[in-house]
Formats: C-alpha cells, sequence, structure tokens
C-alpha cells in the first residue's frame, strides 16, 4: 500500500484546531473528506501534530495510505480542488511504509507573532496577538534564551493532556523585531499542550518587569504554571518547520 | 466647526465597497455609525474614492464635521473601539475648513496583488488575485510604461459611472516581481471606474503574448474596451496611498 506524505498550509481561523471533534469543523477532518473524494476509499490522515483552534500552520505534515493510482505529483492539486481556499497542499511524497507524520519527526519549530503596535492592522486580525503597550524584544530575547536546552517544562504547559515525560529540548529559542512585529521562534523535540503560548506570555512578563530573564531557570525548576507567564492567545501562533530525514524531510525544507 | 480628517486601512473582504449602500455592508457606513457613536450627533463621512466590494486599503482618507470636543489626538483610538476589527483609524488631523476628502486630493496610488504559483496559498485568500500560470514581470513592466502620460482611458474604463471625462494623467504605472507575488503600482490623477484592474488585465494580456506593449499606444487610441485585457478580480487592488498638501498630506505620508 502506498503511504502518502503531503505538505500543507492552513488559515486556522475558521477551524477549531487540527483533530477531529464531532459535530465541529477541523482541519484533519475536512482534509480526510478531501482525500475520501480524491483516492475513492476511506482514509485516515495522521498529522503531525494538534494545532488548536485558531492556530496557523505554514509548512505542517501528514500522511495516509491509499491504493489509488493518482501519480504522486499529481496528489497537490488533486487534493486543492476539493479543499477550500484556507487550506492548501503544497507537496507530497512517497514515504516509506514505516513514515507517521507524529511518530517519525525530529523536531519541530513554532513561531508566534505580536503585532506591537498602538494602533491595529485590520491585515493582522487573526493572523498575530495585538499587543498595544510597548514591548522590550531585547529583554524577550534574554529570557527567550532561558528555555533553551533539555528542561523539564511542566512550568509552561497547560494540564489536560496525558504525556510520560514533562521534559523536553528546546532546540533554539529567540524574539526578534522588524518593525511592529515581533516574532518569538521555538523548535523542539517535542512540545507540551500550550507550552509556546506560554512561553510567549512568560516572554511578555519579563518584558513588563513581573519577572526577570534570570528567574527562568529557577521557574523551570519549581514548574509551578502559576508562577510564569499567561497562555498567550492562539491566533499569533503559527506551525512554521517539521524535520524529518529521507524524502520527506526534503520536502519539508 | 471642526474638519476632522482621519487616516485609515481596511481589509474590503466582508463590505459591498466603500459607499453606503441601502441593506448592504459597506465601509462609509460602518465608519459613520462608529463616528455618530463617538461625537454624538448624525455625520456624513466624505471618502477619497469608492473602492469596490473586495477592495483593500492601506491608507485611505476621510473627513466629517463636528462641534465635539474630543482632543484629536484621542479621535483614533475612541474611533477604533467602536468600529469592526477590520476597519482601523490609525491618524487623525484637523484640517481647514475648505479640506474634502475627495476634492482636495492631488493625486492616489493603487496597487495590485498577484499571487503568480502553481500552489495557492491560504494566507493570500481575498488578499491577493491567485494566478497559477507563469507570468513575466518583465512584460508586464514594459506595458505598464505605456500608459503612463496624459491619455484619454476609455479603453480601460468600465461604463456605468458618469464622468465628465475620460482624460487622466498617469503619474507612473510598474510591474514588480518579488518571489511569487507581482504587484503593479499606478498612480494618476484620478481613476476611472474599474480602470486599475482593467491596467493590469492588460498587462496579464501582453505577458501571455495576447497583445504587445507596443500596441498599447493605439489601443488607448481607440478607446474601445473590448480590445483591452480583462477586468482582473477585486480582491488583488489596494487604494495605496492619497496625497493632500498641507497638514493631511503630513498624515498621509
Amino acid at each position: 500500500m502506498r503511504n502518502i506524505a503531503i505538505r500543507l498550509a492552513y488559515d486556522g481561523s475558521s477551524y477549531h484546531g487540527w483533530q477531529t471533534q464531532a459535530g465541529l469543523p477541523t482541519v484533519q477532518q475536512t482534509l480526510e473528506r478531501a482525500v475520501e473524494k480524491t483516492v475513492q476509499h476511506p482514509v485516515h490522515v495522521t498529522g503531525c501534530g494538534r494545532t488548536d483552534a485558531g492556530v496557523h500552520a505554514l509548512a505542517y505534515c501528514a500522511n495516509f495510505r491509499t491504493d489509488c493510482a493518482i501519480p504522486i505529483d499529481r496528489i497537490p492539486l488533486a487534493l486543492n480542488s476539493r479543499l477550500p481556499a484556507d487550506i492548501a497542499v503544497q507537496a507530497a511524497v512517497e514515504a516509506r511504509s514505516s513514515f507517521n507524520a507524529i511518530g517519525s519527526c525530529m523536531q519541530k519549530e513554532y513561531i508566534y507573532k505580536i503585532h506591537n503596535s498602538r494602533i491595529r492592522d485590520p491585515f493582522l486580525d487573526c493572523r498575530a496577538c495585538f499587543w498595544p503597550a510597548p514591548l522590550h524584544a531585547d529583554v524577550m530575547n534574554a529570557a527567550a534564551a532561558a528555555f533553551v536546552g533539555r528542561h523539564d517544562f511542566a512550568a509552561v504547559r497547560s494540564v489536560g493532556t496525558e504525556t510520560k515525560t514533562t521534559v523536553r529540548t528546546v532546540k533554539w529559542c529567540r524574539a526578534e523585531r522588524d518593525g511592529d512585529t515581533i516574532t518569538v521562534t521555538v523548535c523542539a523535540d517535542g512540545f507540551l499542550y500550550n507550552m509556546v503560548r506560554a512561553i510567549v506570555g512568560t516572554l511578555v512578563y519579563a518584558s513588563d518587569g513581573k519577572l526577570s530573564p534570570r528567574d527562568i531557570p529557577a521557574l523551570l525548576e519549581r514548574g509551578d504554571r502559576r508562577l510564569t507567564g499567561p497562555t498567550m492567545p492562539p491566533q499569533g501562533l503559527y506551525m512554521h518547520r517539521v524535520w524529518y530525514d529521507g524524502d520527506v524531510g526534503n520536502m519539508m525544507e
């Protein structure tokens, strides 16, 4: 049976996240319907991670198994013709039989966009977090550096999802300003529920002087979610990059 | 009576254009409601030009008269608190009594964005015209140059709006590629109905070899709308800049 990996982008504004939920529009369900119409049999689509309601993806990976004869280079346009305008399949590749979009994933990178301006921008509504008070990107970046490394990230996760361990390795974490936009970039071998949004909330706390970048190692050590910053709203969050080895890795580059 | 000029931006996707129409949401009407709630009396808002359904504005100028005592620097936030997220007032200034957003306008610049890629981008839906066939920006730019100057533009206007003359002066007109996006920029002392969208359609015709940039002077001369390119869809069009003298001009810079 063919195992097809696809790269897709979506604007998550109209969806209740990635994962299928009865009676609610989700990206997974919308994609499965489009794949099923294309390959003409029931399909389960596996995604590289859950994204919450309102969260976007610039490069997301998913895979599904099929016996259909459609040439691989025709898959993107065939699926796009059956998908709404807020989801687009950008590429497809034949994956080895054991490939699985979540299990084979080596690391992922999210970005979080903050529109830091007194005046809101109509074109960034639902696409960035609007934050009218001045933020200090340099302080946020100093705080971001404290998250890099192998740590227990219980202090920056929301409870609600089962996980064996709350230890993850953050490869890089930084905050940069470009005009009115501050972008926070976080790459890790795995993410806990709401981890990026809680990290960004903690960087905002650091910018506001509510904690110091130097406090972060101790806050991670204590593991108390109540002592770190707030969970930022979903609309600033984008899945930005997902790493795999082999052909799927090349497709995602 | 105070005459207040404001600079605003809007995402036109949800509106039936600028101008008030009974029973349909328009930008003018939405803005007038917000101004009336703010200044506590009926208001007529004058805009710098009509934009069609689905057309956007990055910098639009409007003015209204009021006796309210609200300080000018509080006007933007006061209005924004009463406006939906797809319209934002960015600045306000006291204008001289004779100022009128349409009558005092010296020249306007529109941009038209074409997303020229085989694969559509979910984040450009309603924000650019998706054009999957390859376009030649250099040929489009050569054709664009032929529109510059004082001409009768009847060949690139849609009938439907009364106008004394179809002669206008195009100050500059160019097409540039940046990655997958081609941006056409047109500045003129005035625009006829659908003029930018018909010019862009004619540039696309030139790119496709359906006419040569060298043909354009003769096509303008003949003034026959049927011989030029199609009217492009509205979602790629943005009002980009409006020129005035004095304080309003400074505000719009």
